[in-house]
């Protein structure tokens, strides 16, 4: 049998051995050897290289890989065979869905100030921030010969003085621990638990010192998760961090993790990857940033999109997909931290946003949630740009929701050298007319070099080499410079970085292949918002405002959306960028409970329209793939400088 | 380091190396060879006999081994120290507390008669036989594209139909079955769960013809664990089995066991001697000879002693014996089966019946509940002897319990050749004053020869030698015969069984220090209930009905019990005995919430008499060390033929 060695970069080497023939993918997932394929190992996306150092590897060709490349070792691991003995590298830069978690600085004002807007806005539509868990610190008296009521009466006694309770109720997990966490702090302690009614349920005891209660709110992406801890009494945040979903290496978009789910053991392997490999580890870091315990957190909330919430509770996702698309749950209230051994209290609840159909999952109830167009007379559009498109359209009296598959490219997929918005992304350019010499913003330290392109970055991108007329409204290059390269095909593409300027050797460019995969991404999403409003026999001039959400950088230039037909033209005032909503929602949930109920009535009222069979969704997506539209007086505000 | 080879009978070998210097008991339990050891090793049970093969012991001599048995290598293993390699043989006998598990024969009309009358009686005490778990068998519409409802809506909504309630709980272990269960059975299933006021929470789905829902009632007795399953709709017994306790190589009574819980790993290894090794494999046995899942199982309850209840729920159980004297709990409800990782729904509660002191534990408030003696006027005695003697007394205006430490003796234990009540146990025995030869009573198949003597046994010889004037009023033999036999320091023992007669090869016998630790025994108990009738100004005229309880022999003579002066002398008429009631208090609680209730309504108002500090208990301790009373007008029916 074949031995297949994987030497990955920044960690030690792992063998197995193999059957000849066996996919070199395919074996690198049997190893646990993580390596991004967006695509799930149909060769489409390129992002599966691997440089072979010794051996020999079967390899069909693949347009990804240059010739000068395939010589010097690089593949793609998905169209590689083992035919016996061979060393390969993996790169760190293939393993970008363990990107380094990023614990965010919670002292920047632009972190807080989204949580603070979200909470005052919902606060002015009568969402009350209150919850019912609490910390009690309590001090007993000190059982003696004359006093020997047992412990968890004594307790029962304290509690109930101190709330006024009728019953108090004691689970395993704070029984075992009692005795002696009575005993090594003199019978003071906190107790930690809910307040329900005329009952008291304690959770956690611990000295008197460690009063903190704690919630956690999580954004499961199909990409990218994101999470917050807060106060639950204050509100404050703790800690914020984030990092891939470790799903993606069974696959980029839903559809392919539901495959990869339904094999043999394939529940199991999708719920480790979200929560033991990315969730838990995440967790576990902003509880020791936070100096909390993770027994202190005591309600999770998760916002996620029905196919991750099915994925991360382990329930069979097949339905999602296949007719008659009945899922097992929309809206479900039963989970705790301790059935899926969360590092949180184990009795800590674990709220779920609720789902509203296949496509639309409880991270848009959550996000129309923060938006409150469900509480104002306006009519207000809500866009999140996720690697699915959602979109809601409504007001206080109706609420409408579809999806759209915009694909990866809003997170770099199917781009050539699409990446996260993590560090070396260029996430903004402009491109001066004349040189057409581009100017870019990169996430990272100051003299960061570029290392690839974000969603907000190609926005940008497509924008201004369209408004500059280096490309037309079909996203061919109709000028010629030392930017515009030409491969031996003839195909453009536009130099943003040589291989000197960049950070990893590899120049940063974008071709015609990626600016046509983008533009019938934003030709989805504008297809889709054009659909919907057909449908209730509105046009763009009903749109009071919009509510633009979405990972997709730290922000996004409106007026280049606009500009390439991605966004509706409406006035630019109308536009709010609000960030990652999904979590701001889960954040609202998780700190109150009329935000959780308010959410769940959402999630009952909202309609779903399925675009996929709705008529005329496909000819308005055929028309929306031009820059910016084939019918321009649709966007009147769009320039192409001539 | 030299190396111990344990040769255990009907097993393998185990070997394990060890110190110069290590006690060979110490080492056997660090192997996990399992040796009876109910003194936990000081030498004074004679119980710890193991065969010396090969190689050398230091040894102590004991009066445990005769100078022919220890030729032959026998050795009591806790006075044994490893010098260097050695072979020691285990006879299986020394791994009493595995006794072979026993599935009693539930078409035993007694055994199902025991709790056919708890019911009746009970219930005429107005105890309700009702609980609140529900079997549902459910068919609901197969999903289409035009009944998209998710799986757990849909089985919310039959839910309600069926039940009229209000709310549903579908917790997580119902979820993730939910989508392939429901599939599989083509939406026609079975829910198993409990419905509380508006609410019905979900335990179990499963195929519609699986409906069981049963209960499980267990005695955790010190020496002996005893459990049936009951069919929670009918009462029915699907099933009845018993073991040793596991616990038991750890000490044979309390005291040694929470010295032993309260060493490093102490509380674990305890825990699961009694959940993993005992309860755990009879559960399982149970569930197989029912023809049940163990998901099936919704509610359990124990019922045990206060120190056995803090060693199976794992907490600190120093306390139980130390000043102050506070437990963890007297009564706790709280305590679930997953919590414990037993072989049943995870969900279901685990009742537990409450304590009432240090020493009056849940098998007694168990116990008490099933003689209905808090429904009735008649001032009642109840007595329930086990490893500890227990004794309540009252009627519906008052309840007072107390405790004796009766020792092992009533078990088999500090009786040179006692036993527990399994096969080869005399049970029973009458003596023919003419020619002092015995009759006996033997617990297992005809022609099971004899093994040694359980408690019923004892009580039967003792009081047959007695009442024959073979022994006199102090236990000493005061006749010869062929059965008086006496060793080199002229101690007198009666022959049961020669070494020919015997199962085992060695006689079976009963010698004057068994007697004398018999009558310290019985002396325990009697004063007891003499010291508690003093406390509230009554002497044995005032009882009107004495239950007996106890797992000691398929029953107890109650004449010769009084012939001893264990029992108080009051009209035979009086007496009932009640079995295990410990076993049918619990299955009462599992059946009835009523019940459950009523149980810790006893549990609060019983009053806690403490005898070691009691002033007079001593003496009247050392006045009923007599056959049958120093005080001999206190059992005027007591007969010694001379």
């Amino acid at each position: 049998m074949p031995k297949v060695v994987f030497q990955i970069e920044g960690s030690g080497p792992v063998t197995i051995s193999c059957n000849p023939g066996d996919n070199l993918l395919e074996l690198a997932r049997r190893a646990n050897v993580a390596i991004d394929a967006p695509c799930s190992g149909n060769g489409s996306c390129g992002k599966c290289r691997v440089k072979l150092v010794e051996g020999v590897l079967e390899t069909i060709p693949s347009r990804h890989i240059s010739q000068e490349e395939m010589e010097a070792g690089w593949r793609l691991s998905c169209n590689c065979k083992v035919v016996g003995d061979c060393t390969v590298f993996v790169p760190d830069i293939a393993s970008a869905y363990r990107s380094r978690m990023k614990t965010a600085d919670l002292s920047s004002p632009d972190e807080i100030a989204i949580f603070e807007t979200c909470q005052e806005q919902l606060k002015a539509s009568g969402i009350v921030f209150e919850n019912q868990y609490r910390a009690l610190v309590l001090e007993m008296a000190e059982p003696t010969l004359d006093d020997t009521m047992p412990d968890n009466e004594r307790l029962t006694w304290a509690i109930q003085e101190a709330l006024g309770v009728e019953k108090v109720e004691i689970p395993f997990s704070v029984m075992v621990k009692l005795a002696s966490t009575l005993r090594e702090h003199h019978f003071r302690v906190c107790v930690k638990g809910e307040l329900k009614e005329n009952t008291f349920r304690c959770m956690e005891i611990s000295g008197p010192e460690d009063t903190a209660i704690v919630g956690c709110a999580i954004d499961i992406g199909t990409t990218t998760v994101t999470m917050v801890l807060t106060d639950l009494v204050t509100g404050k945040l703790l800690a914020k961090g984030s990092s891939g979903n470790g799903q993606i290496r069974y696959g980029a978009d839903v559809i392919n993790r539901i495959i990869e789910q339904g094999r043999e053991g394939g529940k199991k392997k999708l719920q480790d990857a979200i929560v033991k490999e990315t969730l838990n580890p995440i967790i576990a870091s902003l509880c020791r940033s936070a100096n909390i315990s993770a027994r202190s957190i005591l309600r999770l909330c998760v916002a996620a999109n029905t196919t991750m919430n099915h994925l991360f509770v382990g329930v069979d996702a097949e339905p999602v997909r296949m007719e008659p698309y009945i899922p097992s749950f929309f809206g479900w209230k039963g989970l705790l931290a301790g059935d899926l051994k969360l590092p949180a209290n184990p009795l800590a609840p674990v709220l779920i946003a609720p789902n509203i159909g296949s496509y639309v999952g409880g991270d848009i109830t959550a996000g129309t949630l923060v938006t409150t167009l469900w509480d104002a007379d306006e009519m207000s559009l809500f866009i999140d740009l996720g690697t699915n498109g959602e979109i809601v359209f409504g007001n206080r009296d109706f609420m409408m929701s579809c999806a759209c598959s915009a694909g990866p490219a809003f997170e770099g997929g199917d781009i050539s050298c699409g990446m996260r918005a993590t560090d070396g992304a260029i996430e903004a350019c402009t491109i001066d007319k004349e040189t057409m010499e581009p100017t870019l913003t990169i996430v990272g330290d100051a003299g960061q070099k570029p290392v690839g392109i974000c969603g907000s970055g190609i926005i940008d991108i497509i924008s201004e080499l369209f408004r500059c007329g280096i490309i037309n409204a079909r996203g061919l290059f109709v000028r010629e410079g030392s930017r515009v390269l030409r491969d031996a095909h003839g195909m453009g593409r536009y130099l943003l970085a040589s291989a000197e300027e960049s950070e990893t050797g590899r120049e940063v460019s974008i071709n015609e292949v990626d600016i046509d995969n983008f533009i019938r991404a934003k030709g989805a999403i504008f297809s889709a918002i054009d659909t919907m409003l057909s449908a209730v026999d509105m046009t763009v001039d009903c749109i009071d405002r919009v509510f633009v959400a979405g990972g997709i950088g730290s922000g996004i230039n409106m007026k280049n959306s606009v500009n390439i037909g991605m966004l509706p033209d409406v006035d630019l005032s109308k536009y709010q960028y609000i960030g990652n909503s999904s979590l701001t929602g889960a954040y609202a949930m998780v700190m109150s409970d009329r935000a959780t109920e308010k959410c769940h009535e959402l999630g009952a009222n909202m309609t779903y329209l399925e675009l996929s069979t709705h008529p005329g969704y496909m000819d308005n997506f055929v028309a929306a793939c031009f820059l910016p539209h084939t019918d321009a007086s649709l966007f009147p505000n769009s320039v192409q400088e001539m």
